[in-house]
């Protein structure tokens, strides 16, 4: 660390590649950039807020002092692609004094890693104004190039959107956004604002992505991009008169990351955000369980029942679950996911209804005394699923009764929801009050030993470390979208998520479907899957849950037992991960080690292109054989015209062998590595 | 009832004197119209609806049927100003469909009364539209002059204001609200919006009051004035986002009420907003106790001690506690209320924080266990506080622990607070949200066998027949303002409080100040309170509530103990209740039979000015003799200068006897009859 003359400051990551300069200028403003490689990442940015409360401009400082200091450390992760994770950072905190009349003081905290850098804001306590309301957070990130980018339309309500990708130039949200027919309620922000995790590639060849670690009493960002100069400024999510957040004295924000890298790979590797992330604040996680399931989810979606007791075609009837207790008995999966279980159904959506489910009524069709006895005789746990119509107010009211009835009848992993406009009614998904709400669930839920996943929240930041209860999230468009009318999914979808939503943390995306044509219970629909069956399977690997749904059904299933016996054997839970080979928007391959064992499962996929590929499995261990099982693509499979073609080879290998792997149009294949 | 050609119907009171007549015009407009004894006390004014979504007017009808019948029965409250209430009127059902292509059905339910009017709207369960948002309520209260009014501003957060006494001309809401600086948060709505409960008397001596009925599940009512037509219209509290309402069929509005006579005193016997609400939820009631309490309270008003712990002068320790309860216990008082038991004063007024307070946490000089076995031991139950900040969400996440806790610790009453803004942020004091809150609170409570009485609730609408253990509330500028440094109080406010607030159910308005000069422990201070004593004693019987506070604290008790005699004697439940003379802003006069017992009490008030009556005591049992307490202003009293000065008389009464009263400038007179 170097001050200069003109009040700059610069640290580099541990191995110097990366270089971060901080500079307050004589009018005050303050401003980093990054470099990577001698490349100029991010030009001078500047930072600071607009406060509503008292209602002052906090971007023009005195600097006072400069610390800085380095931490390399090793933690292991509760459950997570690798057993233990290096924290490996320099930091440096500039501490400044704003020029308003209240003098207030405020720290930057930077840290560089050798991936990248993460910055916050902290109001120590000392700081003149106690309770203050954030207006704005002026935080920029300024571009050095018109980077091919992948991008969905900034919204304070919705993050199910399909990806865009364009040169940051070719931005245009809106349009986007109206194309999204399939969001039954979105709450755009404005043609030049987007959502994070932003994943970009510059011209040369260097991957960023930009997010944020540890939102935690803080509205979600949005970023909007200023086309003349390629500067996005965040945008927070407001809250129902217009305000960002209420704080108060000692506060830090979250973390705004920028992972860097000339290796697509390692971004995928990246643990920064899980570094920026506390620790678990739950001490006993013994009852943390990664795990895998089924669930009466996938036939209400496609027709076959729905979630309504009205209508004669309810799903969670007694003898219907007992069949996928069943189910899943036989096959040793952990739980069986029971959506449409309890009354209300009929009469919430679109509503913005408050008092809508009580979380503890089961439909007169649902036995659930029975059920509870049934599952435990088969070692089963039925998964609770909490739909709160996006009614915060009214599930919190109902927590304690509703964790309680969990308790009661044998169930310790749920299922959130928040499907619908939110209540407090002009709150958003992804305002501050909403935000504290996710914790609330997680924290409340810990107090119960109950683990939790959440479907409609805000974008993940790597909370999971913190929470590490909180196994997976929805937020994002998940495998469900393949039955989308308009725009759905398409076969490139998969190989965007792990550069964007998934930077965040685990994303319950359901993969697992085995039937494509989604017409089978209702002639109107032309939905179809649009990935090869093969590429469901690779799913699980390149994927990251500690959660994994085996979307389909049943006797969807029964038709490939084959092919269903990958979904067996892989596991939830790593003891290491290799990113082989990564391209955002073309192809991921990803081998991991199974926690506790010498097995590794490898899964590849490509995007709407075929694609032929070598493995060199050099990862595996000296002096060891290994069955190998390989799920692929039959020659003739395509997933628009025969997604179902895969076959199955099985041989033995070792590390000094490479496969040559052919991934159909929309393909990929799935590969287990069980040593002998 | 009689159905005209041109689509009228109209229906008479019992005793006739009032006439309502309702009208489907040509053009579909709605509109009902009220005479009093001839005269017009409602010229025709319309109903209706504007709804936000779908986006329609409901305003122009088509009648399909009217429906009449008539009710009188008798029924008990569980407590009271009597023992039986009568419930006599003639009902007339308007049903309607809307011209809207939905072709909405709606009712308009009218009840006549001997004492006035009362009408809701019905959205029936066959209704087309079944969940629908209310953007406004187009209800008119047409008057026929420009009446002498007793107002406040219309205010979507406060309504502890000071009232104005004008013509309707006159009426400046925004005027008298700039005034009010004596209120920390104001939501001001208009120049010539007020609020309910609104007195008024018409230039021949008849007395009108505007008000609702059992407001559940909607936004409360304020009315803004046509001052061209004198024709007020429902002006709705509004949510976060600015819609009134989100509705479900079948749903019945509040009722909206017209109390009619040419005697001020039956505006005050009058029963109809209580027999407009549903007869009690609470089947068990036993529990449910009218009760009489001092409390740690007034002692931080006036500065002696503080709520907070940091700055060692906090009132709630365990030893000034313990003084209170042995003073209850001494003087026969039920309970003792103790403010600023608990952890969060320091850091919340003003703030608009959602976290403040748990509810459970006592302060460190607060020892509770001691606290709850010391109270026990003498008698005494502690009242809980509950000061939520405004903070309601943060409130009910903790409802059943604070309850629980409240059950653990010997609680059966709390006295809740919402000073400052709201959160749900957006929502108001007065919004539907929040009316749906104090019903929650109402509910929960009861569950937990607990009573209730809030302050800076929204204004009672006669609730507590369906709610009985919610005692009372605040909802008005109360005697604590006596300490209020610039409007504060005036001398004739109690004299206007049974007419305008008291309409709608009991207050808490903490009589009994002995100590008038109130920089007795600051003498920066120069509030004084703005009657006699004997006027504070007086109170206690003109100002109903089956809770009833002796407000100041033991030691200025002490100093007037034939005084605190009276408040020692006076109960908080009856048998009967004659008002035997009134004029709003100037006197009142009441006489009430204690439950249970043959004993009266007598309260008679005046405003500014100095008064002497004639009591007739025709009221009393033949052939019994009672000992008079008189206690009453001396002759040289006056609140500005000699408030203290009072005289206690004895002396042995019939009812053939008649007691001439001189009452002070802003004095009072008590009187206590114990059948001999």
């Amino acid at each position: 660390m170097t001050l200069f003359a003109q009040k700059s400051s610069s640290i580099s990551s541990p191995n110097k590649q990366i270089i971060l300069k901080v500079t307050v200028a004589e009018n005050g403003s303050l401003s980093y950039q990054v470099s990577y490689k001698n490349k100029t990442i991010i030009e001078p940015s500047t930072l600071g807020f607009a406060l509503k409360r008292p209602e002052i401009m906090l971007n023009k400082f005195q600097l006072i002092g400069v610390d800085s200091s380095s931490v390399d450390e090793t933690w292991k992760p509760v459950w997570g692609e690798v057993s233990s994770i290096r924290n490996n950072y320099k930091q440096l905190i500039v501490k400044v004094k704003d020029k308003s009349k209240f003098e207030n003081l405020l720290n930057i905290v930077f840290r560089v890693f050798d991936d990248g850098v993460g910055f916050r804001y902290e109001f120590p306590q000392e700081t003149a104004i106690k309770h203050f309301i954030i207006k704005d957070e002026l935080t920029q990130f300024n571009l050095a190039g018109n980077h091919k980018t992948f991008w969905i339309p900034g919204d304070y309500d919705t993050n199910e959107y399909l990806y865009n990708t364009t040169k940051l130039s070719e931005i245009d949200a809106l349009k986007a956004a109206k194309k999204e027919t399939d969001i039954a309620f979105q709450a755009v922000i404005g043609a030049n604002t987007v959502q994070t995790p932003l994943m970009m590639k510059t011209a040369d060849g260097v991957y960023i992505n930009i997010h944020e670690a540890a939102l935690l009493n803080y509205p979600a960002m949005n970023i909007t991009l200023d086309k003349a100069t390629f500067t996005f400024t965040s945008h927070l999510v407001p809250d129902a008169v217009g305000n960002k957040a209420y704080l108060q004295a000692p506060f830090q924000t979250p973390w705004r990351t920028i992972v860097v890298s000339d290796k697509a790979t390692e971004i995928l590797s990246s643990k920064l955000i899980l570094n920026l992330n506390e620790p678990s604040k739950i001490t006993d996680v013994s009852w943390i369980k990664p795990q895998k399931f089924i669930g009466m989810w996938w036939e209400m979606h496609v027709g076959k029942s729905n979630w309504y007791l009205e209508g004669g075609k309810h799903g969670a009837n007694t003898e219907n679950v007992k069949k996928y207790i069943d189910y899943a008995a036989k096959h040793g999966f952990d739980g069986v996911l029971v959506e449409g279980w309890n009354e209300g159904w009929e009469d919430w959506f679109g509503n913005w209804k408050e008092n809508v489910f009580d979380f503890v009524t089961p439909y007169s069709d649902y036995n659930i005394d029975e059920l509870t006895a049934y599952a435990k005789a088969k070692g089963i746990k039925i998964i609770m699923h909490h739909e709160t119509s996006g009614s915060a107010t009214n599930y919190e009211r109902h927590f304690d009764k509703a964790y309680k009835f969990m308790q009661d009848h044998n169930m310790n992993t749920v299922k959130t929801g928040y499907v619908g406009r939110i209540i407090p009614r002009g709150e958003h998904h992804d305002s501050q009050w909403m935000v504290n709400h996710y914790q609330r669930v997680a924290e409340k839920t810990a107090e119960y030993k109950i683990m939790v996943e959440a479907h409609e929240p805000v974008h993940p930041t790597g909370l999971h470390r913190t929470y590490p209860n909180w196994l997976a999230n929805e937020a994002a468009r998940g495998n469900e979208f393949n039955n989308a009318p308009n725009l759905g999914l398409v076969p490139e979808h998969e190989t965007i998520l792990p550069f964007t939503r998934l930077m965040g943390g685990p994303m319950d995306y359901t993969p697992g479907f085995f039937h494509f044509q989604l017409n089978q219970y209702d002639a109107s629909r032309s939905t179809r899957v649009k990935t090869t069956l093969a590429k469901q399977l690779a799913l699980y690997v390149t994927m990251y849950s500690p959660l994994q749904m085996a979307g389909d059904f049943p006797e969807n299933f029964d038709k490939h037992l084959d092919a269903f016996q990958f979904i067996k054997d892989v596991p939830v839970d790593w003891d290491d991960t290799k990113v082989l080979e990564a391209e955002p928007g073309d192809f991921i391959t990803i081998a991991r080690k199974q926690k506790g064992k010498e097995n590794w499962f490898i899964g590849a996929i490509t995007d709407e292109n075929a694609r032929t590929t070598t493995l060199k499995l050099d990862f595996l261990e000296e002096n060891t054989r290994y069955e190998a099982i390989i799920y692929q693509d039959a020659a003739d499979a395509d997933w628009k015209t025969k997604p179902e073609a895969y076959k199955i080879e099985k041989k033995i290998v070792t590390k000094k062998d490479i496969l040559n792997l052919s991934l159909a149009k929309g393909g990929g294949c799935a590969i287990s590595l069980m040593k002998m």
